[in-house]
């Protein structure tokens, strides 16, 4: 990559947006390449949660241009042991603490490169131990996007951390686990189950009719968009990640069932 | 409008700031124009409410740039019939939902067109039924941001959604019965009072001394900044959309009187 | 400065996201100067907290390039006569109302230029008396950074409000009284005292080893990162904005001891 007038650089933290973390990432990125095209992805992570940071980064990197940067500090081991690493993929950049937090994007990604960041001539000065946001990861980003080459930040690694992503599970008798990945704020409860996997269960149960267990709720009717459920409470679809989602019109669906991440969900096709 | 390298698009939508609906927005619009300039208006909307939304829209549309693109995302009906909408007005661009989300900002421009968009070919390829901001609206707002002209979008229409603004009530005996627009985050009750008004309500009663009542409180001091109703628990002013607004200082007007948008106001001049 | 196109101009306000005021400022500004590089530092500040508003830009304004403009809007005293003012620093610009706000900033700057902005020619034409972030400081931060010079918006002035930084006091006997500056988002309590102090305690007292109360809880341990704190409940480590913070690992410090800014914490070398 050459010095790219409109290098995208996404940002996903848990620094909120009351505190000065942020401006000071982006501070220091215009500082070094003031032509880098910042786009928050979101700052507003539950503080130190890696799995929702990687489940919003999943489903966000891919619409970005080829080429850009996705940055992402949930970073509880802070100054620690923990190894600030940049990726290389087929298509896009990550940088971010070695913790797992890029697992569920890069297993979508076919994967060049993985670097451990030490050269420490593209780090601030001035190292804080609880900030590498603004000390490691912002000047990385900026100088990667100005056309350095990712093998310049360090040594090429083989191993670095990876968080399983919740697989369905088969329990027998057309019966499958399921869970809950995502709450949005609208209140749709966002499942693992994806289009190819509704499929199968569909064709090995030879039936399309099936009922949804959850917590004391059963949901048993699959629409095409919100106002074509209307007239149920509850009812799923497949939303805009193209997960099943058990929903609610123009009401929260969480609110309704009180569900939240990790919940498991039993689908019976009968 | 040519291919403008400083192309503003301006956000408006309900997507909250937690989850990845936005920023897939602007990944797409940077990847088909990645010189546009994004502006966010508010993510804010609470969910559904194509009223405040139009209310928002209405008091800051109208402070950018000619030849801007404001795409508003409130879309209860998304992937239903409701149409997606293209307006062209002498001064902007409106993209939205065609739910009467627009009808606030476009009681004050002049139309010039109104297009159903219908032309797939600016849509995203792979397109969900969930998420019109992303599969839709973005695209079409970036294409026409690199110049493409409206009616390329889709067939002209006439018919389109309409709310109707609240309007003032006449009680007879110098009495009138207004309603509250807004609350804002500093808890000042904006209602649909505008200056023209005002002046007719006095030009009518031969009085500028006033009486309004908004469930038990009554108000009685109109003033010209904040700190000139210092004294006062509560008092009116015209606010910086020339609209009447309940205020306190240095206090939420809106906690102490419970106000909220629709409430019944009634002023009575004396 | 000439006409740059990279101008940097920040925002920091108590507007919060969900009104239409922000967008307002940014319309107007680029309308004014399209190539204006607009970075919100944060709006989230309390409604009228000049003391948050200047610890935010104090830990904030370093990072960006020379000749950033810093515009800060927390404002109750606006529309009456409390004046607007531009100050010009050896590397930084800052636009705000002239109520103590840039205290804590301009404490870290060299000043060069202390102007009352008066110039109406840069105003909006049409004025309102309660919104003078959009009508007064958006227009001159928009044509300061087309390269207008300071003095161009009015005549210099000597006379300026400050507020006063919390200094440490001295009880004698090895004991010194701090307080609380700020608890971010992650519940570490920012204090007053810097590496600078804690030298001094530790050479005035010939030893390193202390206690620290605040409210009803004792902390005796200084770690370097938040990992290396994880056995503890609580800790305090330098910070990145170089003062002491309080902090537990992965918890909210602020929650467990009930912190909150201004409260007074008692150090003691032993």
């Amino acid at each position: 990559m050459k010095n790219n007038k409109n290098s995208i650089i996404t940002l996903l933290t848990d620094f909120g947006l009351d505190d000065p973390y942020v401006a000071a990432i982006k501070g220091i990125i215009l500082e070094i390449n003031p032509n880098a095209h910042i786009i928050d992805i979101s700052h507003h992570i539950i503080s130190h949660d890696i799995i929702e940071a990687s489940f919003i980064l999943m489903t966000s990197y891919s619409y970005f241009s080829s080429q850009s940067i996705h940055m992402v500090v949930v970073d509880p081991g802070v100054g620690s042991q923990r190894r600030p690493i940049l990726i290389r993929t087929e298509k896009y950049f990550f940088i971010a603490p070695d913790n797992g937090v890029l697992s569920y994007p890069l297993a979508r990604e076919r994967l060049e490169l993985v670097v451990e960041i030490t050269n420490t001539s593209y780090f601030l000065e001035e190292m804080s131990s609880t900030f590498h946001g603004r000390d490691i990861f912002a000047p990385v980003a900026a100088w990667l996007s100005r056309g350095v080459a990712a093998q310049e930040f360090g040594p090429i690694i083989k191993d670095f951390q990876k968080i399983a992503f919740p697989l369905l599970k088969s329990l027998g008798n057309n019966q499958w686990e399921a869970e809950v990945l995502h709450v949005d704020k609208f209140g749709n409860i966002i499942t693992n189950i994806d289009q190819k996997h509704w499929l199968q269960f569909q064709t090995e149960s030879h039936t399309t009719s099936f009922t949804m267990q959850i917590g004391e709720i059963q949901i048993t009717s699959l629409v095409k968009n919100y106002l074509e459920g209307k007239s149920q409470k509850l009812f799923v679809l497949f939303g805009s990640s193209n997960f099943l989602e058990i929903s609610s019109y123009c009401q929260s669906a969480a609110q309704t069932i009180k569900a939240k991440r990790g919940d498991k969900i039993k689908i019976t096709f009968i």
